[in-house]
């Protein structure tokens, strides 16, 4: 993930890259470790080293829950604004964090999901169900995932509850000819699990209404996803003061 | 239905109009009969009418099962090759018209679905299975239908079944958060029925392989749907001798 | 139209049906009118003579343009709240409306496009191209259609187009084997206009970023999709004062 | 491709590795070379020395278009069944290797497309055609691809030309109120070339006819796609005599 952030400073020529840590890496060329070209930025082997010796503006973490805490409370002390992309804090270490940026004046983000596409899927799915109530949801991964429903079917599940009349679709008399044709069951509405080898992360959350459908797709192919909701969340956290949990919120 | 043909062979300048029956219509002219231009061709009030005063090839009907054994009879009498969109025959019947047939020397054909959308649809998904044999299907219908799934959904996955390797498809330790996510059993696969308004009938069979998806979608909006397939049927009949059931068997 | 208003209200208990006006059409039951049971309102045949004789709070009209500005400004002075689904109005007039509204304490509604669908469809086009700016329309009606693109797909894409950071899409070295493969040029991005018999209207938007799409679509069966978003209009103007323009103006 | 290939093999019970070539990998396990476990089968550094060593039934080559002719000469001499991927040889050659196969009594294939969902995509869209001959094709592509529209999508729209009766679709009177929306125009229908990021390589084909649509689809996400068709190959290439070119050639 880190390369990928460092590929995504260097393309975009109103960011610039000004440090980047990695305790194992040893003193190499940023760009050579991204794979790229040489860019004059040595990576540092500590969070310390890079903010000390550089003019940074904003802090992009994409470690795991246990350094990510430290790691922010960090930055805020150096007056870089933290963007971080992992999970496991706790409501206090986040209450904490957001007074921390106050008191510097400056702004934060953590987001668990910086997939632009699938944040504004769920976003539309939720707006939508305010005037098409009638909805369902069909979402498709890999063939050797455990769970079913996902993750984000279920959260877009509850936004759409949240939004929409409270509603019990489809016909009452319906009869299942084999157990389970009509999915699984959520507040009135239906959400359905395909599992093919060959998919990575899709998902379509279909509305109906008098002679029309509306759909909202969105196909996800690797990991690299991120990117893009990163390139925001780094300009935007620039522009307010306070952390911020959850890309949607700096979204307009 | 008995409209919908008439326009449709007003509208193919390789086929000509030469008669139409409906008992209570009265002498009208048939085109007129149709909501379209005058034709010359009076609409009779019986079958019989139609086919002694005039040089038909074929017969269409699309009338009732009590009503669609005598007129298949009565057609072949008279020479005429009989294309019928009902169900309902014994298999005695069948055998007993293919015979007529047979002894007559032309063709004649019996098929409860005329709509080549659907029957392609089904033809390729069991041609797919052979080589991509990991599948799901998802069908998409009404409201207010009161069976999942549905009637083709069904035909379509006994097709696949029957075309495929024996394969049991997704992880073995998959587990349903919610009862039914994963839809219907079938065969080692699933089937999955999503009920809204606005919608008539659609079906998607979905295969997926290494880091591919091949998806086959029929979209059916309404019952004029099935006039092509009679289209095709008019002419294929006039190629062949004996009775054949299923519009898929005069496919190539 | 008319028919399809009177069936809205009809299967919706918060609403009543007090009135309604055709010239032509007789003293008739506007129930039986309608294609359904006996109401107990008699259809009359001047707009004045439905609001003198009942308690309206909301009129309905999709009528042509010549009538609608008349219509409007009766429905107005009885102090009804005018819901008009019809173009042709001059600035001038929706401004004289406005104030007309605003003067009695009422709302009233003008919208070209009822269709919720499509317009959620284009609400959402604008708001993920600020997110996503790689984007594609494509569009599907029917092959006899004659212009190309559609008008909804242009109003689309200047949605798109205002809602964006400007951006060049492709690659600049971009060849076409066969002209017009690309489609059509607007503002950066391309346009692609689909016409098959079996289809009435269609459209997608597709969203392209790092390793996903997202893709928004809308079909269109058949005229009866106005509906809902009548349905909407006619509760959403009894909360407001002064007159709208375009629906999606009074959507959340 | 090589490793991607003795994945395969090694993942299906039914096939045997039993010898690798590679010049440039030394002397190293084939399955640790293909990032897998120990097999037993040492990587050669010629074709001859793996051939003479082993007692293979079929030959999977996956070089380049200089050395492939003279590999298949090398396998059929030593009555090695050879199926390749690799495209650039002459109709002589051809005719050549095909001689060479039946004197040796063995089957071959050369085949420049292995992807099975390709293949059958573009064998339902010449089937379809046929009886629904009103189509068009759209393609999506990465957003740097420079041709368009794609080879994949030429080669389609070659066999549904070939397969239909000749048609020239649309409005006579159709008009592009921006040039080129209506796509590229082939032998009487369109194609249309999406290009965005995030995108691999997918097509759509779709058919239209009164109230229907049919669709099919190929989304390929990443070259491992090849694999299956591979698998296919190599238990066919055992039950036939003489070299087929084209894998479409070897489906039933």
């Amino acid at each position: 993930m880190g390369r990928e952030v460092i590929k995504m400073v260097l393309e975009d020529e109103a960011l610039e890259l000004v440090a980047a840590v990695d305790p194992s890496a040893g003193p190499v060329d940023a760009g050579i470790f991204a794979g790229g070209k040489q860019t004059g930025v040595t990576v540092s082997s500590t969070l310390e080293e890079a903010l000390s010796s550089s003019q940074s503006d904003v802090l992009v973490d994409f470690t795991v829950p246990q350094a990510a805490y430290n790691n922010t409370r960090t930055a805020i002390e150096y007056g870089v604004r933290p963007v971080i992309g992992t999970t496991g804090f706790t409501p206090e270490q986040i209450t904490e964090l957001d007074e921390l940026c106050k008191q510097k004046g400056i702004g934060g983000l953590i987001a668990p999901n910086f997939s632009i596409g699938a944040i504004l899927m769920m976003k539309f799915a939720a707006q939508a169900a305010k005037y098409m109530p009638h909805v369902e949801i069909i979402e498709y991964h890999g063939d050797q995932k455990l769970d079913a429903p996902s993750g984000t079917s279920i959260k877009t599940a509850e936004l759409i509850a949240e939004a929409r009349q409270e509603l019990k679709q489809g016909n009452p008399a319906e009869e299942e000819l084999i157990e389970g044709a009509r999915g699984a069951y959520y507040n009135g509405f239906r959400i359905h699990s395909v599992r093919l080898p060959g998919v990575f992360a899709q998902q379509e959350v279909v509305f109906g209404g008098h002679g029309q459908t509306l759909k909202i797709r969105h196909d996800s192919y690797e990991r690299a996803g991120y990117m893009p909701g990163v390139n925001v969340a780094v300009k935007k956290v620039m522009t307010y003061s306070g952390l911020i949990y959850g890309f949607e919120h700096i979204m307009d």
